[in-house]
């Protein structure tokens, strides 16, 4: 309450509280009164208190997310994708182009990747675009050379739904269903992906705070789907040098908050191809699950992202470059599948 | 091209450049050879050529949208809502409730916005959330009671539409269809409110530059839709006093870049509501065509956004506060649509 | 604390907020249990606390400035410079070249801003730059064509100090001290011109949140000096088309944390020429206290900020159109100084 | 220029260029002209040229950076401070309080984290506070308590210099001068630290993008110090989970950007003692060469960030699992100096 908040505010407050069944505590300090609500809080209340005469400040202390969290799951989640598992003790490192561009590129590529380690094949055939004239992915002809590749190689695949007329279409394909960043509070397509029964993977939005971030976890998981995966991929601020900021620091804060896998995207977090390897590194050594990066036979010839894009040998070199970091976190790069 | 570029990656870079059908204009440096593109260019070229070797950094010079720019469409867009216009020379206070909750308050506050001088209806039927134990608001019961309200008071309605599967639906009862924060990169929707003849309001993103908001535009009225309004709603920052940044130079330029109509919400720009009334004129001094305001007959109960919610009380007093102000810039308040 | 704290944390933290002479006030929750504190916060207890086996969150409901806050000030702080009163009811508009580069220079633009009705003179002596390779002021030299200009047309001068060595002779020259935004937090420097009897305007941070602001306003208020001005001059986003956005709600939020006269600077608020005079208008309609604008006679050929510049022809009109606004929010313009 | 621009606009442009001695050369596009200006460029000409009719945009192509860039100094800078070096193979762990408090505090601090592994001590003796009303720092008395500790343990001190008249003193007891992140644009500060022969250690603004801060280290090297080192430290984002976000990417890109050395500051990057160990590791596999960071003997008891400090065991757990990950980037923890 503020300093000058008269008794009548007080008694108010507690009425109010009251009438939502629930019950106070209030602690008189020398500047000012403190008002304790006890039990599940309504979600409105606080908005609601906030505005009776003499309430200088309403503050939550129980976090807002509970099937989400680390206090009411106290163990890690693991998802298994084929003979993959996300979350476990080895790391997952899913690798592709950004989008699916002919059956020829997607094929080379799941090859390459594949031989150099990766165990889950990326690849958008739904692309989000700043601009209307830009390439926005092959649709469902991007999936179905998905499904071919995955014949072929043997390895799971993810790739992004961008709408909920397309989710059942995506899901028959795919094996992970990525929701991107600028999707993660399209409340509507999460409630619907989490009426599906396939992994999910949410990307953290451009601006998202990590308890926006829960919160839009615990809308999948609210529909029943508790096989998920967060994905940290940067942050915008003020620094124009990146493409966006990876927030290294969210992977350990993530797992200590919730006991959902995180894995990391140092492709979109920098959006810098030479950046990648050693922003990858950084993301395994603070524990990252796994790593989502962007390989392309021909960056320069990309239609999408090919700056932020691998080149198959630097991949390749990168790949070897894990194996040492992953051991020194005890922890070990997944083996890929074995060809079906 | 960086300073050691070597004359085989200008000539590559040339090569490259004619395989898409453009010319080049080469300038030598003391330090630096410049290559200039000349011609309308394929959006991929940018990422394509900036891998190339030798290459520095790619810069474009044209602006991206083209629809929605000045520079090709010199003259203000008008907006025309049955008899209100919006981007002319008066200002429209579009005014009510963040979510429709009942049947009584939105007609209280219908009648309570428009004796005070507001000439758009707002109220959300469909309502984002940041936690899925939130109210999401009434659906298509609210878009019911927004009916009757306009018909009661003869004012224009505006509502948001959150997902593609329900812009038929919405736009059956609105007069307006409102394109929120989360959904501005929406695409799939963007293209969707694009193909109705509906006029839209699409709010700035939460973190979105000038130049995206812009993009996103373009995806509308590539589509065919040309009655587009903006709206600054603030932006994410650092600061935690308010609930986000105002943007007020947003105003003058959209207007600079844009022949489309501004409007600012002042609401969520602040999100408390003792800032609204003073920002609020701040945007009419600024040059907004209207304004978009949150009023509620009880904040203190409102089940959304109570705390920058202004009283039928606060807000008559803004309309009065407002008039001067518009005079002072040359323009007045828009005059309330006749009782039907 | 947190939900599985046991009652010998709860001892703990008890014993320890004894030690430093504070009482506790302890409310059971069903989740958690809050220990509130009664009394004058020792500075570094919260923090202690926050490491205390069981405690989830500390949080300080008291704010942490004093002499700064209206709460313990109630009445607004005017600031007199010469025979201008800064925070009474008339707006001062302060205005003169980014840097004193000459004589001629300075000494046509205090003729050209005094005729247009400004009141108060700005020009830079000792200049902050972000290279070393810049202009960065003329020194000595310059606060003698400051003093010049004063002599020449009565107006009282506001000038940068960078450094606490150059305290005493720009104090000798100024009539107003600037701190400007690098130095918000350059903390000794505070303690020096809070030391003086000389008016002091300090200028927001480039990223300082609006308590940051405050509380370095307490550090000068707290060495007795009270003649302090605020100039919000924007803030950094990750908005690139303006050089800072201009962060208008902290005009109104200013006016009800604070006593202390606030101001607002559009032209490194916007960084563009053509957005100073909406942007002047808007602080103006937030209820601002004054304005700084930067004016220069050939802003093509100024050393610095020649883009936020405006001409003479520019500021003689945005001047006109300002009386109007100031009229619509009940106030006027400030008189210019008489000929001395 | 413009897509309007007249060749009078042109003409005018190259005339203003060719009047600084430069040369110009013309590209003429179906949309826009060009002006490419070819030699070194006097830094006013950018915002001149910015303001004169027809021109849309200057876009500077070179680096504003010489001495700090790569590109002119190809070989990596090291910084010796006694037999400890820093940028080379080995990283270098600097470790120690916050503040100094006192000679057991510091001394048992020093003996613990020389024990562990660290070869550089901090310490500061003068504090920058956000509240006047918060600890300062013990001042040359704290300078003293350091110098002990070097003797006692030969290990050398690096201590933060706040202010242009400390400098000397500060540099009589310090081994490495560091600048904190409030003062990297202090630029009167920068210039004498520059005049100084001790090495310099300058952080990260709050908000400086990566090239502010490499022209803030131009200001030191300008002045002649090269014995200059880098600290990543955070920035300032929306996110306040965290005390600041550690931008892991700044360290690979300051690799490929400079010569200098740079090292990371887990502790204040992320403002809580859980997140240290995981971002330290982070930072060393992303190619730190060193890390600086906060050890208190009881943190609970801390004066000043408590919270992001690390009790001895918690920082020597830490230095064991440090050794594998630098091993696994082919490095290794440089050996503690002996004893004196």
């Amino acid at each position: 309450m503020k300093s000058k908040a008269e008794e009548q505010h007080v008694v108010a407050v507690v009425q109010r509280i009251r009438e939502f069944g629930l019950k106070e505590h209030i602690s008189y300090g020398v500047e000012h009164t403190i008002i304790g609500i006890i039990g599940q809080i309504f979600p409105e209340l606080k908005d609601r208190l906030q505005l009776m005469p003499g309430v200088e400040e309403v503050i939550q202390v129980s976090k807002p997310y509970k099937l989400a969290s680390r206090e009411f799951h106290p163990l890690d989640t693991t998802v298994k994708v084929g003979n993959v598992v996300i979350g476990g003790k080895d790391i997952v490192v899913m690798a592709g182009p950004c989008a699916v561009e002919s059956e020829e590129q997607l094929l080379t590529t799941a090859v390459a990747v594949k031989a150099a380690g990766a165990t889950v094949l990326r690849g958008g055939a739904y692309k989000p675009s700043t601009s209307p004239y830009n390439f926005r992915g092959l649709g469902e002809t991007g999936l179905k050379i998905l499904a071919m590749a995955k014949k072929e190689t043997g390895m799971p695949i993810i790739t992004e739904v961008l709408a909920v007329q397309d989710v059942e279409r995506v899901a028959r394909y795919a094996d992970i269903l990525q929701i991107g960043a600028r999707n993660m509070q399209n409340f509507v397509l999460l409630d619907e992906v989490g009426k599906t029964k396939k992994p999910v993977m949410l990307k953290r939005g451009l601006s998202a705070t990590i308890q926006e971030w829960l919160l839009a976890a615990e809308y999948i998981l609210s529909e029943g789907n508790e096989d998920l995966i967060l994905c940290e991929r940067g942050i915008r601020t003020f620094e124009t040098a990146t493409r966006n900021t990876l927030d290294v620091s969210a992977i350990p804060l993530i797992e200590r908050l919730s006991h959902l896998p995180i894995i990391a995207d140092p492709s979109h977090g920098t959006g810098q191809w030479y950046l990648v390897p050693p922003v990858a590194m950084a993301a395994v050594a603070a524990g990252a699950d796994g790593l989502l990066i962007e390989v392309h036979p021909n960056p320069e010839r990309a239609l999408k992202d090919g700056p932020q894009s691998l080149t198959f040998a630097n991949f390749e070199s990168l790949m070897k470059s894990l194996g040492p970091v992953a051991s020194a976190v005890g922890r070990s790069l997944a083996k890929p599948a074995p060809q079906k």
